[in-house]
């Protein structure tokens, strides 16, 4: 029987680790600085274990941040952000199907295209990446999580309050609920339901919009949800 | 030649009219109120000219509010908001097509479903429904704004300040300008750049999770874009 709670609650999850597939990318990496400078164990991962040690290593000293190959990473770890970019998505899923069985899996993938007038949503057979990570890991929870955050604002070490909410999006609460305690472990984020993962795709097809805002006013714009 | 300006800089607005066609709705008569607060004269349009006189003369003494017929309202008024429910949006713009002509006009409608699990976005063949009154309507000048007000808010006469940003989308920097500045009308809200037209739907779509979200932390949500 679920108890009844308010919706702000959050599990303890400070000694969960996490990998970081396609961790060597901008916004990989700043998950990965992030959730080790709260104190997570992270394990970036990359196709080149040399690319994903070096990644790890320029994070910084003393971080409890390593590198390793995709699949090493995802079965050593908790939960396991997939952070790779949008044409990468469907291969590698599909390679590590059984290494993610029984993972708690994060997509924070953007479907886009850019052309001479700026970025656009891309259309996705499963309706959004979260949904084809679904499809593809039947073994795995899926949620969808991290699609806004500025690379260059969660690398900038100047930066100690990052001021956005991390929409999480699932169909399963206790997942959710993880996710979403895990993105409130930086400093100022607010790890906040965002809906079903059927709702996923705009979503990530947002970010086109925030990449258009942050254009327009030079900025490293994020969203806040007001009165929650 | 345009010349070089802030992406803050707002153009006067308080002198537009505003026709609100599908004004009686919860939506329509939220924007209608806040709009003829801030001095805005109003024009709630309906298929019924007793439905919207009525709407107006609920919205309290002393407001510059009228009612009228859509096709009257929209010739009558300066901007027109589009805020009729997503199954009669088609039919009515078609039928409009003419008395719009020359306008600016604001769409507001959000294509959704309902089912036992909650909201959804609904495709639209011409991608959102801010493209299809695009489509519809050649003689207009078409904006996509003011998808996420919470109309308990916006008719709640103890909230003076309503906290969100409004994203403005379109393809005519004037357009859009005009229409950030009147969001900005209300107290609180800030009108911001949200993109091209063709990155509407994520837009509109959005307010499924917001839905989900009200549902959720039993709030009434807004977006605020953080750095800007």
């Amino acid at each position: 029987m679920a108890e009844q709670r308010s919706p702000h609650d959050l599990p303890d999850v400070s000694g969960l680790s996490v990998a970081v597939l396609g961790g060597t990318g901008d916004q990989g990496r700043g998950l990965a600085l992030r959730l080790a400078m709260a104190g997570h164990r992270v394990v970036i991962g990359s196709r080149s274990r040399e690319r994903a040690e070096g990644a790890a290593g320029e994070l910084g000293e003393g971080l409890p941040v390593s590198g390793a190959e995709n699949a090493e990473a995802a079965r050593g770890c908790d939960v396991v952000i997939v952070a790779v970019p949008w044409d990468g998505h469907r291969a590698l899923l599909e390679s590590l199907a059984a290494d993610l069985a029984g993972k708690l899996v994060v997509d924070c993938v953007n479907p886009l295209g850019f052309d001479g007038k700026g970025p656009y949503a891309l259309d996705v057979e499963e309706g959004s990446a979260a949904q084809q990570a679904e499809a593809l890991l039947p073994d795995s929870r899926v949620v969808a999580a991290f699609h806004h955050v500025s690379a260059v604002v969660l690398l900038d070490p100047e930066i100690d309050h990052v001021d956005l909410d991390v929409l999480v999006l699932g169909d399963d609460r206790e997942a959710t609920d993880t996710v979403r305690a895990l993105a409130s472990r930086i400093p100022g984020v607010r790890g906040i339901y965002g809906g079903r993962l059927r709702n996923a795709h705009q979503v990530e097809a947002l970010t086109a919009n925030i990449i258009a805002i942050n254009r327009r006013y030079k900025a490293h714009a994020g969203l806040r949800i007001t009165d929650v």
